[in-house]
């Protein structure tokens, strides 16, 4: 089972992490920096990072730190977007500002932001690599602050093209995904054509990822450690609003900032009696066919076959 | 004079600023975070850097993305503090979060951070000091972060030390500085006694320039580009403060929030009188001197005396 994979990989992940991501001095700040990597979380970015170096015929250990690295700034991104989102729980905990207050909870972010980059460059690889790999992890950064910036944006748009929504997402999510599948051919040194395609799997795997998400919010009820339904009161533009509104589908709740259980449930008959979310489940699975179909250049192994599956995982998963 | 110095370098500086980071899209994001670069500022930690590699007899243009990419990390590190001091002027215009909104100025802050590491990455140098810069520069954000935040706790206490101000400065300010002048070192392999030297200037230097500031605060008037005494309504514990609380100086405004220029004036007046900006005025002046006696290993040349004129320059500012 994928799952069991996923979960022996985070182990290692979990050990890592715990071994170099100390709380250090000054304490109140490393609380609330290592807050959400204590919280758990499935570590499925570092963990495609280890099997991808698997995948490459590769020694996964080496790959540990930019992994690693990669998590960081994932949880980096999650401290600042729940801020500016203004999100109160995330994993079945309470987030990072709500417990410390939004100035530690930038600044908690901005430490990781860093430590991210120093693990990074501590990666056991030929130095040039290293520096191309550092090179990518920041241009994926700023494609991440762009695609939260749209996100942010369309939220004050009513006419969101669902060719914008994939643009954002692909920015928002995909690179991140796309960085934790090819850094391992970075580091490496292996041929561009397997770096790009890793890339691209991890791209499309992120975007179905990230629709799929999308999907849990509305569908997902009480297991997604948030609260639920929080997309669509929120005013977030989802593919599945994207899609309804094409229709002329009117929400009540939409952007209102709070809705009952019952308003919600309505709204949410009606996205899918429009058929807007069987579309985006659609497209979800057709993005991570894409991203399967990316991997053809490598040897079948075990490892690509973990690939192949994780893929599928990520829109299968209902949490 | 290293005032005409300082601005020909800077003019260097700005032109390949304006080169490289330009106004991208999504253009409500990119104007938010070029607002500061675009508002001026003397450049001083690139021009370090600049002197510097020209002080180690080295071509001075090989560095000239590293003290970029430390501009930007400053520009960063202003964006997000003036969101938690919760500044509304900086460098005589609005600040980014008043124009812009939080959650734009977080993200500003971000995208300039990650576009630090890519344009320090692109250096003309050998990958492996690239990597070690790389690696210092995370080191050096992870102790700004710190530093800010003793900063922020400091506001919460009454019983703060010289040396706890002293440490919060090195992290807060120093560090940033030691990089700018130690980076060329790093790029270009120098001894480690010569990188250590360069970096102990910047970060003595770094210190002498923060208490500087803090002086600038309360002596320097209108000229500074923001709130004449904010750092006392707003609680700052600076060293003159601090010294001025050890004699038992009470002062009728300190952290109110707001004052009259009548009341501040008087404040002012006892931070005087009590000897507290004469002491801060001789440590500034210890601190440069003790930077200065760094460069005793460098050879003598144009560069090492700017760099030692520059010392001197950094507490005598007015502004």
């Amino acid at each position: 089972m994928i799952s069991d994979v996923i979960r022996e990989k985070a182990e290692i992940v979990n050990r890592e992490i715990e071994r170099i991501l100390t709380v250090n001095e000054p304490e109140g700040l490393y609380r609330a920096t290592r807050h959400y990597l204590k919280a758990g979380g499935k570590r499925l970015r570092p963990v495609i990072t280890l099997i991808a170096a698997e995948a490459l015929g590769r020694d996964s250990r080496k790959v540990l730190h930019a992994g690693i690295a990669i998590e960081t700034i994932h949880n980096f991104t999650l401290i600042h977007d729940d801020i500016m989102d203004e999100d109160e729980m995330r994993r079945g905990v309470k987030t990072v500002h709500t417990l410390y207050g939004i100035p530690t909870a930038i600044l908690a972010g901005d430490t990781l932001y860093a430590e991210a980059f120093e693990i990074l460059a501590k990666s056991d690889a030929e130095p040039s690599n290293v520096v191309r790999a550092v090179s990518k992890l920041a241009r994926v950064c700023v494609e991440i602050c762009e695609g939260q910036y749209m996100d942010m944006s369309f939220e004050e748009r009513n006419d969101v093209s669902e060719s914008e929504y994939i643009e954002m997402v692909r920015k928002k999510t995909g690179v991140l995904i796309g960085i934790s599948a090819s850094i391992p051919a970075i580091l490496f040194g292996e041929s561009r054509e397997v770096e790009e395609a890793l890339w691209n799997y991890g791209i499309y795997s992120g975007i179905g990822f990230q629709i799929h998400d999308d999907l849990l919010d509305i569908t997902g009820k009480d297991k997604i450690g948030k609260d639920w339904g929080s997309d669509i009161v929120e005013g977030k533009k989802t593919l599945i609003v994207i899609k309804a509104f094409e229709q002329g589908v009117e929400l009540e709740t939409f952007g209102k900032g709070k809705a009952s259980r019952e308003e919600l449930e309505r709204d949410i008959r009606k996205l899918v009696d429009c058929g807007a979310v069987d579309y985006a489940r659609n497209k979800a699975r057709e993005y991570i066919e894409l991203a399967k179909s990316q991997l053809d250049v490598l040897d079948d192994t075990p490892a690509k076959s973990h690939l192949l599956e994780l893929a599928d995982y990520l829109i299968e998963r209902d949490y």
